[in-house]
């Protein structure tokens, strides 16, 4: 498989972006294999996905960013991002004591599924640590109280950013992350929330949803921001309860929601096909 | 088709009820045909609905209830009732301006795919007029203002009093309900609310969804309490959107919706297949 | 609301499609208000729907086809349409003895949902004149026996083609549609189909589904071919059933699915979102 | 936790029955916890599902199988089984080359999700030895030529009986099993089909989901009998997919759909929620 660039962008919408970007690629002879864009009408943002073989590509690899930036990005105000299918990003995994989307992300993980390499997961608490072993992956414990909580995070990014680690996955991880990681890592980080968001948000989820006598439950992938629970939604599913489902019988099915629902979105991460913008997201298939 | 009897009952639960039940109806010669029962055990309440054929029970039709009350209800403190499926219900509409539920519910009242009657249509505009004459049903207006409220709905409960209405179906009514009439009608007024509740209370919802960037939107139908889009849940349904859809798709997306998930809290009502309790629904089927 | 044009194309992909093709409605001062695009890297089709406003283009509105024509289509080798939204495309529904599917389709004509005329309904039986009264529309019964069938289809083409009929929905119309038929209105009937396909062709299927004892029961909707149940699907939806679930409920549940997946396939066909492309079918959205 | 009986039953319908065994159990201070029962209108059967405390009941937990048999099981010409909580079932596995529903089910196990033992996993490749490795459960493999299927299988039995094992679960087993193993394990082995059955049997399912242009994808769990693919369905579920999605797309949602598909055939089957009739299932719940 030959490499491929991968190009997200948004912008003020205007006549002719899309006609000189895909110039910009065919003339110098870069194959498109990918293109999905779309028209926020109420925002009027312009927003575009492209991927390209770089065989033959007449500019460099290591050009593209630069070339791009000077002839269209000043142009048109545009936000843009550029990957590289040769490039696999780092992702770490954050987890307290559930094992099911732990393991759900390590099955695709070992299975290769995903091109993403995962140096480390990142946990407050030991009990994960077996699980961790069997995939042979490092497991890190940093008990968190009120009082340590900000030291220990500290800790945490200095090991994120040893481990050049580009984004965050919180595999049911029961703490609040503090401003100060989300603001590094923006975008970055992806929660699991065991309900359907807006409905119910906080803790305690499957009771609330037994107290209310919902006939659906949900779950709801999506990046963290200094807001709780109100962050750019990825992805979403639900599936039907009934009146007999006791409240284990929610959580249970709600386990098989959780983890697809983010390895869905962890997955759409990966492949560069979620764009966030303002507090909502763009999803490319 | 010969004629049933339909008994719904919960109670607190205790052993030999069941068999006791289901005892005095085969004792007194009446073949089963349904029976579903369902033990809450978080409440500790036992939940029964079972329907017999009358054709040759021992016990006359006019006084099995007086022959339940006495032997069972007392005894086990229980809350019944008795439904005979040569009784029609009916049902009285309240509609606004928007014509999908109304439709909806019309076609399969026009098509005989429900045991009910509907004598009139009540709204709070005269949009719908035309609808009704489709289908030959008589159509009030009572235009609502602050000021007149309380004296128009005392007419219009005068008027169902007249039409010997069992149950309101509040098909998109865009007005709240006063306690005197859900008072009058207690678990008896069925409403359609267009968003996956508990998410999205009030109005204005697909803009909220919209604003919220939600992958999925509901539509919920449940009986009208005092509390607002608060009372027991009869039925759910979602579909799945994306960053693609206006305000106007979601709007359009929810409207089937809303009419499948009224429709079917409708029917399984007439069917007597909804046991409310406390603040949530049993729904045999 | 202003004009505006649709453009639905095939061709080869070849690169330089896509920028030329917009490059020449905003050269010519079109505002795009919709694009989509898609490239079968199987079969290697590009495939394009756009849509811009006609205000203000530089090519008189009759101009268009031929431009296109000669610019584009001989080049590309490009298979177009081109629609215009102050044209309303005229439907005709055919329908036996249910009256579901035809009620939501005429209650979504009524309430104005869709940029289309009805002037005609034609069924084999009388039933369902008195929906179509109810709506207005003139009902045409061309009672069909094996012996008759060829000399009626060819009446109900001639009425078809003085009311300049563009295309038909079959609503539950339990007759084969002959060849002749099909042939004149190439990917231009749309069939409601009671089954999941490819799962449970011909007839009986909710009995042959209960039999099978399925959990789950589905609906289709596709574009008549010659082959019988096998034209190219544009909507499919499904609904869950138990072991409890009877034939009648089957039915039941059956018809609610029909009648939504037909609308939606009827909608795109409407909205110009659906380009069959031999035996499947790009769904713009 | 106290120890539980769980009866499943069928019989053919007469008055009685479920009073008689409730009966039965209340008498002799048995308290039960959960009682379904179902009775099938069109073949005249009976089925129930009865589960109970044994603390305290006056029956002795080894007696119970025979005093039922005489008691209720010989006169209403009963088919019945019944197990008891503190017996933990011995499930194998049987696997070929993928890893996702092996990971999911292995997943759950040692989450200690399901009351079952694992004491081995059976493979026709040694592909998944690593994966068996990871959760510590014994491997075993035997290659399957045309010529040594029926010698392979044979020895195949002969470690299954060594194991006492109850029921196999086929994760993805790329083998058609023979009537013989069939035959030892009736209704006791569990397959997941990578389709919604009825429709595409046999192999290259998403090839051929893919060139029919579907819209929707599933997946079905079923007990294997000698007719291929059309054994009891235990479970089915689906997923939407676009005419964007590529055969390797649906390959990888598909792959979602199959192990959540699976283990929940599996959960119910463990649970004892499953009662196979003729060729179809009731599923208590």
């Amino acid at each position: 498989m030959t490499t491929t660039a991968k190009l997200l962008l948004h912008c003020p919408d205007r006549p002719g972006i899309l006609a000189e970007v895909t110039d910009f690629i065919t003339v110098n002879k870069g194959n498109i294999i990918y293109l999905d864009q779309y028209v926020d009408r109420v925002e009027n943002i312009f927003f575009m996905r492209i991927e390209w073989e770089l065989a033959g590509f007449l500019v460099p690899q290591e050009k593209i960013e630069d070339y791009f930036e000077t002839l269209y990005a000043q142009k048109y105000d545009m936000n843009f991002r550029l990957y590289f299918s040769d490039h696999k990003p780092r992702m770490a995994i954050f987890v307290s004591k559930m094992s099911h989307c732990l393991f759900d992300l390590l099955a695709r993980y070992t299975a290769g599924e995903w091109n993403v390499e995962i140096p480390l997961i990142i946990s407050n608490h030991p009990d994960m640590q077996h699980v961790a072993e069997r995939f042979g992956i490092p497991y890190h414990v940093f008990p968190i109280t009120r009082e340590n909580k900000a030291e220990q995070e500290q800790k945490e990014m200095e090991l994120l950013a040893q481990h050049r680690v580009h984004f965050i996955v919180l595999a049911r991880y029961m703490q609040v992350i503090s401003q100060q990681m989300i603001h590094a890592y923006p975008n970055r980080i992806i929660n699991i929330h065991h309900s359907f968001l807006p409905a119910f948000v906080g803790a305690k989820l499957y009771h609330a949803a037994f107290e209310r006598g919902v006939k659906i439950i949900g779950a709801t992938s999506h990046y963290v921001t200094t807001e709780l629970d109100a962050g750019p939604i990825i992805e979403q599913d639900v599936v039907r309860i009934t009146h007999k489902d006791s409240v284990q019988d929610l959580v249970n099915k709600g386990k098989d929601l959780e983890k697809i629902v983010l390895s869905r979105a962890v997955q759409k991460h990966i492949e560069r096909k979620v764009l966030a913008y303002k507090n909502k997201t763009v999803i490319f298939n």
